[in-house]
């Protein structure tokens, strides 16, 4: 009878108009129809990216945009691969595949020490590797800080801009990020199974022709010349992703940042109030995430009994935490098109349930205030 | 005001039941609903490839099959790679990305001297690649007696069958053919995006640890008996997927392939008696493929007036030539769900639009008794 709400860091729930966009009779790959989608893609990502650079669309998920990122650009002595969650840690197992890894380890949900990622590329690293928003801790780690070092060294910077994109400031060209990666299922509100890959003219010099066949991000960026992919694309999905870019177009992207930032603070707000806290550790650099808030499970209850209720109660799915997390935070998603209503909604019921194991305080009237 | 009919080999026209299952809200990858999606998949695939074996679903192409399945099973000497087609010489190419290859290259369009084959083995290739039904000339090769062939010296055998499972008999526990891969767009009627590999037990012998992170197919066997998949799937080409795989059911995969032949002989017969002639050269093992049929152009017409008309006038598509190909046939695809009556119709919108230029005689009547 319920439909449900989707709260995870992605997938996110898709908006009725770009569920009826994949909706329709399947056209050929190269059409001039389906060029027409493509292309449009491909400008509306570009401001999203903050980049005048090539754009990549893959067929595939987040994993394998970060893999072509790496795969593609590996002709570099050591990359840093900068970990301080669980994404962080799977670039430098996909970095391991292609070259020499300085796998900088940080707690999950602590911030970065820059001292660590200068010291190495002082010592030899010339590519530094990270993700902007880490999704499974609910932090952002400082990216401008981090290019900002790369750029001393002259290091090749790629970032996994995965959750952030679309949801919260990303500026590429200015920052000198090299390469970056967004995924269609989180702040760009499509569906999953595309990765765009954004890619500035300085990353070339490390172009490797040992990419594997499908990941060859000049293969990609070549036929884009021609509004056309170079293996057959995912079609429902690009029609999603355009549908989804045209609703973003009309948002227009500061009203989606700030969407996002204000949907962030209500529920940081309300969680502080509530008694609950927040599960990463700031520095100076470092930010809470715009895109998803992780937040420590309190006493009282499991994250069965929460989590659990709140779908079969309430038809709500937030996310629990990932490896030796699990158990110990959960995590709302508040990306892409969610609205106010959504997340009162998942606020009053996590709320609900957690009052009734007397696990918070009374604090959603912080939540509608912060929204207000 | 027409929403056209797609009669290229693949991607195909969708079935409306496959459009609307697409069409919902999204769902998380972690839940029961997908957990069950997935797992319907991977049964009702089973017997399309004639395997009890493993099978993975990644999220990508065609060719993302194709890479994994060389790229998991790399720990070989050499692989000789059988190219007489586009996809042929395209695994050649991936292979070549890991491993020593022995380019067994035939004329496009020709059949395959399994002389040459054996050869190849004879002198230390351990493993073959090969495409069973090239959809670039529209042959079916031998796949029985290549495998033959390779089991004679315990040779790795792994198989394209992107464009003949689910439309044509595939035996791959009674060929002894180790891997295969299929597209979704093609013979099973979904849209494009997602690939399955099929991998019998003796296969894992070669695997190698050496494969990139998203084409290990290891890992996703292992997080299939979770029901769920390593990286977030394309969670809409699922959805179409399961609905394609249950119209496949209900027809039943026999009469499937028996539908598939039918149509395929209605067209070759029309070709010929319209005084047209078919494209590829067969010998004794080698068999025109059931899924597409290649023609030659004939004189008096070229491939833009033929295909133009032909999408302006009747909003058909079918396909040129590839490669040195191109100009030269044209190819119409009769996979899928696809019917008698969409078959007629694009043979009697060929048949107008070459008759204007005096390039064939009347024969849609041949057609018309073809299919009764």
């Amino acid at each position: 009878m319920d439909d449900g709400l989707l709260m995870i860091p992605g997938p996110v729930k898709l908006h009725e108009r770009i569920i009826r966009a994949m909706a329709r009779q399947m056209i050929s790959h190269r059409s001039s129809d389906f060029e027409e989608i493509f292309h449009f893609c491909i400008n509306q990502l570009k401001p999203l990216f903050g980049t005048d650079g090539d754009i990549a669309i893959i067929s595939g998920s987040g994993t394998a945009g970060m893999e072509s990122a790496i795969a593609s650009f590996s002709k570099v002595k050591r990359i840093a691969c900068i970990d301080n969650g669980k994404f962080g840690e799977r670039f430098a197992k996909i970095a391991s595949k292609y070259v020499d890894v300085d796998h900088l380890r940080f707690d999950w949900g602590g911030s970065i020490n820059l001292e660590r990622v200068e010291e190495s590329l002082a010592n030899g690293s010339d590519a530094i590797a990270f993700v902007h928003n880490e999704t499974s801790t609910g932090i952002l780690n400082p990216a401008e800080e981090i290019a900002r070092i790369a750029r001393r060294y002259d290091a090749l910077v790629i970032m996994d801009g995965i959750t952030s994109i679309g949801g919260d400031v990303v500026e590429m060209d200015r920052w000198k990020v090299d390469v970056a990666v967004v995924g269609s299922q989180k702040c760009i509100g499509a569906p999953p199974g595309l990765a765009a890959v954004a890619v500035r003219d300085r990353a070339w010099e490390f172009y490797s022709e040992k990419v594997p066949y499908y990941f060859d991000l000049k293969a990609y960026v070549k036929k884009a010349e021609e509004k056309q992919t170079p293996y057959t694309p995912a079609i429902p999905l690009f029609l999603a992703l355009a549908e989804a870019l045209k609703i973003i177009e009309e948002e227009g992207i500061q009203n989606r940042i700030s969407r996002h930032r204000k949907l962030a603070h209500a529920v940081r707000t309300w969680a502080l109030d509530a008694g609950l806290d927040l599960f990463p550790k700031l520095d100076e650099y470092s930010r809470y995430s715009n895109t998803v808030t992780a937040i420590k499970l309190p006493k009282g209850i499991t994250d069965r009994e929460l989590r659990g209720a709140l779908k079969e109660e309430y038809g709500v799915t937030i996310s629990g935490g990932q490896e030796h997390l699990k158990g110990k935070i959960f995590r709302i998603g508040h990306m892409g098109n969610v609205t106010k209503r959504d997340l009162l909604a998942t606020l009053s019921a996590v709320e609900e349930i957690l009052l009734r194991h007397k696990a918070c305080n009374p604090a959603i009237h912080s939540a509608m205030e912060a929204l207000r």
